[in-house]
């Protein structure tokens, strides 16, 4: 790509802030990457008019409009930073008024209907999925940090009709974020993500709400640390967990089931007081999560 | 109660190190805390004679012994800091040699079994139950810190038989560590802390336990915080979560039925694709977690 490309970002909340921050660090104190691989220009597509003048004032992004076509028509990177349900919605449209050859990537949690709407795109776009694996319970450009990406896995799910080209320049954009680029299948993604995402999402959920339909205060008033952390993710914006969970269905009512057998297993050795049989289930939890140091 | 008296403390892993190097810390910098209600001198009673001296030579105890009916002999307060079937198991020989008089407390996190066991100990003694609601995935005096109940919840349950000076002897000493001291019936704290610490610990085992099942690597690469939060308490010492779990059985079993409940609430709405039944559970659930600012 000859240098003094333009990016767009369509959605300017936490991730495509968060995005936008982190390859203009990269661009200014970052340890010299390839500077035909970093773009020149950032634009934003938004609705707060607002939020998009803060974060061009903040000098996230040089430009913004609320006019998807003009804002994808002048990029030759188009990065969808919005909810997985609207990324969906809008990819027809930027089908339509994408330049000739730029690359399309998205950042939603959930990929294999991503990647497939991604498959029906006009031929001469060249398309990739993308997930960073971070992210918070808070949401929206106010929480957005040039450092939300350093160090965590970014997952790429290039299509079979991703270009050597379109993957160098995904992966060249990932590293300058500081995130470990990780490629994978969408499918084998959206079930390993409802794995170690969506159902502890789940079960925290189901946690403040089975302490919330009992009706009584005692328990939040006894409420610390273990409680604070283990459903911290309940926080999250239900908008976003809404539309992955709805794309992810399958793979979260899979983990889903098998959580519950777990919690069975755990309930009759807790209802049998058989001793061994809860000591080995406990233990086989400990051992597995004290060898995550890397957590 | 005369200044200059001895507390004795049985067991010294992360609670029982904590308290006595919190009220060290009282006694030497705190705010001037009445010097009558601390000890003059701290006495450690336990089995690992390396972790003992450690704690003696760090200046957290003035001596340690072995013996339990003659570390207790010698104190006008007695805390016992260790798992609670172990404290239950004590109860009877700590009667036997206690002074008359003394303050009996203990640092368990469930307390209907230990009252029960403190109303049988002799008369003339003074029980009362305690619980710091605080705590790390880590064990053993090495993690314990003077400033680990700073802040923190720390209910104490009084029996029938515990006297107006006794009570008020074990709310000086849960003060002096920098705790906030709440006072509780056994039982309401049982069904409390089944709630909001012993479910949500089963919750992250079966979590662990659900990814270790599925014999798969992939979910493993691809926790993040989120997992890594949800979990974090699945690390818990297994010895003291069983202690905890078989001595509140009936109050641990009727919160993973409510939150078995929950969960197939979640997994009926997402199953059928409910949207609208789907987006209540989840928006109850973060107005809930996003109002615990305290946490």
């Amino acid at each position: 790509m000859e240098p003094g490309f333009t990016l767009c970002i369509v959605g300017l909340g936490l991730m495509g802030g968060s995005f936008a921050l982190a390859l203009r660090q990269a661009c200014q104190i970052g340890p010299a990457p390839d500077r035909r691989m970093l773009p020149a220009r950032i634009v934003a597509v938004g609705r707060n008019a607002a939020v998009l003048s803060t974060a061009q004032a903040a000098g996230a992004v040089d430009a913004w409009t609320h006019d998807l076509a003009a804002g994808v028509a002048e990029a030759e990177v188009v990065i969808l930073a919005t909810p997985v349900r609207t990324t969906l919605r809008l990819l027809p449209e930027v089908g339509r008024h994408a330049r000739a050859g730029a690359l399309i990537m998205d950042l939603g949690s959930s990929k294999a209907e991503i990647c497939a709407a991604m498959a029906a795109l006009p031929e001469g776009l060249d398309p990739v999925g993308g997930h960073p694996m971070c992210g918070k319970e808070v949401s929206g450009f106010a929480a957005a940090e040039a450092t939300l990406f350093a160090g965590r896995p970014f997952i790429i799910c290039p299509l079979p009709r991703t270009t050597p080209t379109g993957l160098e320049r995904a992966l060249a954009l990932v590293r300058a974020t500081g995130a470990r680029p990780l490629i994978l299948d969408p499918v084998a993604h959206d079930w390993g993500v409802a794995a170690i995402s969506h159902l502890p999402y789940m079960a925290a959920v189901a946690l403040v709400n089975a302490v919330d339909a009992a009706g009584d205060s005692l328990p939040w008033s006894l409420a610390s640390s273990g409680f604070r952390d283990t459903t911290r993710v309940a926080a999250s914006d239900v908008e976003m967990m809404l539309d992955i969970l709805l794309t992810n269905r399958a793979a979260v009512l899979e983990w889903m089931q098998r959580f519950s057998d777990q919690m069975d297993a755990l309930h009759r050795a807790l209802a049998e007081s058989d001793e061994e049989r809860l000591r080995a289930l406990l233990s086989v939890a400990r051992q597995r999560r004290s060898g995550l140091q890397w957590l």
